[in-house]
């Protein structure tokens, strides 16, 4: 299985990323396609002689993080970003993995993979951790901004095949993120959002705030990209504070001090832990093609995880999958027409 | 100093926050008026004989947290919330402090005490803890699900006015919660907001996203009342599966039980001080009066808190400084005529 890895675009450096993408092979089993500029490259890997699944992709152009998208897209043709896409469009490799500007990556799968029939907005899934230690998939958190209903309903059909066939989630439940549980919260969208779920999704199980969404009683979590990507932020930014006034604390006391080296594996475990929303990679449902976009300020072992997912969802087929049940979906709800005869 | 509290409408039974009450008449040395059912808050009391500095308002009526607030308000003039925040507007009590159905408190406020003048949108302020141990002042928190860019100005006002006066922050520095850093990045309303709060408010700082905002380099931010709740329980979510997840490692190794002990302390002040944005209660600013809204599932410390941030508020004349700094910087920046001669 081939998997292109763009080494442009992320916060950190290609050597980090493309240190990332050699343990992935070493580990996963996996060729992985580097892309973004040959030499630096090749120079990096020339500190890993053993690793030889490989094979390079040169496109030294790079697309930034403050760059307006679609813009960045149409003018930056040889970018490592549109050119990995591409490779995926053209049958060269199987999944597309990026730590790069998160709306440059959706615009170029757009443009060149394509979204699935029936899907209108493809969205961007990320799995938070909960109390039991299960994960609830909260899409969209970044892809579009703005959402109609229509839109959320889409995401709600993903998050559930996605749940079910990748997760093995029996009967997944669907929430409506949102400011309050009783229907009549929220602004005018979410108004109209809660309407048109509680009629069209027969497994919308209600609102739910991003404090009980923690508490794991939902398996898939719906919001527009803005929201989404607000309470994504929020957690990661709480989980960060905790852990540092704990250590603080733990600097403080003396009697805690002395609790300290036995605490540390346990306060590791627990950043990692909580940062798992980011170390995963994210995947961009509802294109023509796996899509895996890492986190800007992904490191080594995050670039790591996120070409694991990939894997994983080439294997599962997660794009056939959605791409199937979306359909029985949307026939099922009486969304689509169904030539005469067709059934 | 006169306090009222209501005993009705929030998630814990009137006798936990009568007791949140009688605590705070013992430690501030003010008198608290309990708005509620007469005979239950007088049986209460009973428990507590050397309390004397109350007095009762009987307003048995409750609006409960799932009612229309604006209908509930209008409808049920014999509520504790009501009658509660009258006695403010008539002068019987200095401030109001209600951990029930935010958009009734809200609506009961705007109704009977009115906005200051020049101010459109109420907002409610949360302070939100940092990594520095700072506080950053976050509003508006839910007042008011959608906002206009001009709102967004008011709260960067108000916020700017009471962490000068409050919290004694010399140059107060002014964000706008955003899901990136740059000026391009947001939806078409995160937009429109920037530019304008770039254009009108002299310390506008630029865009703060949620995991960045802990890192306190800003003194207040600013949002809808719709996003900014939504971070606010993203926050307390995460602070709590954090505290969780590490008391589950802990229970599981052996060696990390063994320094349990000395770090039970730690672990406790980090929940409560996590926490703290619920404990405080939050000031409704720019309502011609203190309101405190504390947070619905409130206990008796979090009501006493509430009630001393009320006391606090009356002390330093919140409500009047807001009221002149509000007019002077809308003067200063020309969006209010100043009559002739008038200056």
């Amino acid at each position: 299985m081939k998997i292109v890895l763009d080494t442009l675009g992320g916060d950190r450096s290609p050597a980090e990323l493309i240190a990332g993408g050699v343990a992935a092979i070493q580990e996963y089993d996996i060729e992985v396609v580097f892309a973004g500029d040959q030499a630096l490259i090749e120079r990096e890997l020339r500190k890993y002689p053993q690793v030889t699944r490989y094979s390079i992709l040169h496109a030294p152009e790079e697309i930034t993080m403050n760059e307006a998208p679609v813009e960045a897209v149409r003018r930056k043709k040889k970018s490592s970003l549109v050119q990995g896409i591409r490779a995926v469009r053209h049958g060269d490799a199987d999944a597309f993995v990026s730590p790069a500007n998160t709306g440059a990556v959706m615009a170029a799968a757009l443009f060149n993979l394509g979204r699935l029939p029936e899907i209108d907005r493809p969205g961007i899934g990320v799995l938070v951790p909960t109390l039991e230690g299960r994960r609830t998939l909260m899409i969209d958190v970044g892809a579009n901004a703005e959402c109609d209903p229509e839109h959320l309903l889409e995401f709600g059909i993903m998050g559930t095949i996605y749940m079910r066939e990748i997760l093995g989630v029996q009967n997944p439940r669907v929430g409506l993120l949102n400011i309050g549980e009783e229907p009549q919260k929220g602004d005018s969208q979410a108004l109209k959002a809660f309407a048109y779920l509680q009629q069209e999704l027969p497994n919308f199980a209600g609102n739910v705030e991003p404090n009980r969404l923690v508490e794991g009683g939902f398996d898939v979590v719906v919001t527009d990209g803005f929201t989404g990507n607000i309470c994504l932020k929020a957690y990661e930014g709480a989980a960060i504070v905790t852990v540092r006034y704990l250590k603080r604390e733990i600097e403080k006391s003396f009697l805690a001090k002395l609790g300290l080296p036995f605490l540390w594996p346990a306060l590791t475990k627990i950043k990692r832990e909580m940062s798992a929303v980011h170390h995963g990679g994210a995947p961009l449902l509802g294109v023509r093609g796996v899509v895996i976009i890492a986190h800007g300020n992904s490191n080594a072992e995050a670039i790591k995880n996120a070409l694991r997912v990939a894997k994983e969802s080439v294997e599962h087929d997660v794009v056939g999958k959605i791409e199937r049940g979306v359909h029985e979906s949307l026939v099922h709800l009486g969304l689509v027409p169904v030539l005469k005869g067709a059934s």
